[in-house]
């Protein structure tokens, strides 16, 4: 399961005064404790200062990977804030999310893609809006996985996001977001499947419980990467429990170690 | 989601003294509070006196029935224990629990499915011992389904268990048990499947973690039935939050309801 850790986002109350102010040790201290509770990626985002994106993104960007050696997910809706970022960014393969299959952004973001040889999250939605069907979401999949691999991309560098939309506004739409990643997963060996886990359970009370279900029926369904808080220990207890459900954890090796470490809340 | 709770078996170090002594107030209050906290059916299960089984069980159903009109889940592999409960049994059509498609055991509990009108679970193992692969398990499924629908049995009466093994001795045994629920809701429609939820994570620590992504797993699968217990809020809190992600609650009224009560534990 791939890790990729969301703490670092303007829209979370005690990051956006530190980015405001350029506080590269509260900045650090986050991305360090996400490493140590097993992101694979650290995601880097301060969308809600869209006149200061680019500056801020590269800083964000310089501020991280100065106590990391973990390859970041570079997290805008921006072209400009994304290029600022990338021509910033050394290391081990980034992930840049994310693109659309809607044409304008499309075009303005896989260019970067190539020229800064990075992964990407790729979100099931193109000029039409938000698909209604698991059936839109594989057709917009389609879409992307062939366009950017015939541009050259290796598809094991794509990550497709199913577009979860909340339960709340449409029973059907947890169904829709599990059947989208088993038949992404199924039809398009070796691409991967990524989300973020909160808006499936938007307009609920006790949604994490919802957020936890979810997470784990996605994995059931082929998920193997999410977006999501690594210091969440419960969240992270079930990423182990259900990896071991799907057989991805030989010898039960990665729960009997996280137990022992002190990484399960029951 | 069909819930049978398990609170009343002599396996359970509080039930045991109260069924050898015939305590009627205290298995009472257990049915009682099963009841309330959203089962449908009650287990009755004294396995653990072998001797005095017979006696036992009827006592049991008698003392439960005196204050539930919840059909009973009537769990002993004792063919007389069976029939002495069932000869003592009134009200809604109870479920019998089990019957295997070993010939010695489908031969003398079969004809009681007949002779008292009861539903009945079935686990998928035979003469040949626990089955290996979900293959094997599907095909005995199928010889319990066919067999016992020919013998005029309606198919909503039957309730596969897959027979779930745990991870800790075979990594696959959580795919095996998905993959039979999946493929039995699929390939034979009107069929119920049910399992307990404790097999999966014998022998590893942390186990209600396991058990908790192994009971969503299996409902994202299909699994309409479990044979759990009720007053884990926890538990009953996925129970809801499982069926909501699979467009099992129309506007989301169940899981709603269960929060406004206060039955959501987070």
């Amino acid at each position: 399961m791939i890790i990729i850790g969301e703490r670092i986002n303007t829209s979370i109350k005690a990051i956006r005064p530190a980015v405001e102010n350029m506080d590269a040790a509260a900045i650090q201290e986050v991305a360090v404790k996400q490493a140590e509770e097993g992101a694979h990626y650290i995601d880097v985002n301060c969308g809600t200062f869209p006149y200061k994106e680019p500056d801020l993104l590269k800083w964000l960007v310089n501020t991280v990977q100065e106590v990391t050696d973990l390859p970041l997910c570079i997290d805008s809706a921006n072209p400009e804030a994304l290029r600022a970022a990338l021509s910033v960014y050394k290391g081990a393969k980034p992930i840049i999310n994310s693109v659309t299959a809607e044409r304008k952004r499309f075009d303005s973001v896989f260019p970067l893609v190539k020229e800064f040889n990075t992964s990407i999250i790729a979100l099931c939605m193109d000029d039409d809006g938000m698909p209604e069907t698991a059936e839109q979401r594989v057709r917009i999949a389609d879409w992307l996985i062939n366009t950017m691999t015939k541009g050259g991309v290796d598809i094991n560098d794509i990550y497709i996001d199913p577009m979860v939309r909340p339960v709340s506004t449409g029973t059907h739409y947890g169904i829709v977001a599990l059947e989208t990643i088993r038949r992404v997963m199924a039809e398009f060996p070796g691409v991967h499947t990524t989300c973020g886990l909160s808006n499936i359970s938007f307009g609920l009370p006790a949604r994490k419980l919802i957020n936890q279900a979810f997470l784990i029926s996605a994995i059931a369904a082929g998920l193997d990467s999410a977006i999501l808080d690594p210091l969440d220990k419960r969240i992270m207890s079930f990423v182990y429990s259900a990896e071991l459900l799907q057989g991805r954890d030989d010898f039960c090796m990665n729960y009997l170690t996280a137990f022992r470490e002190g990484r399960l809340e029951v």
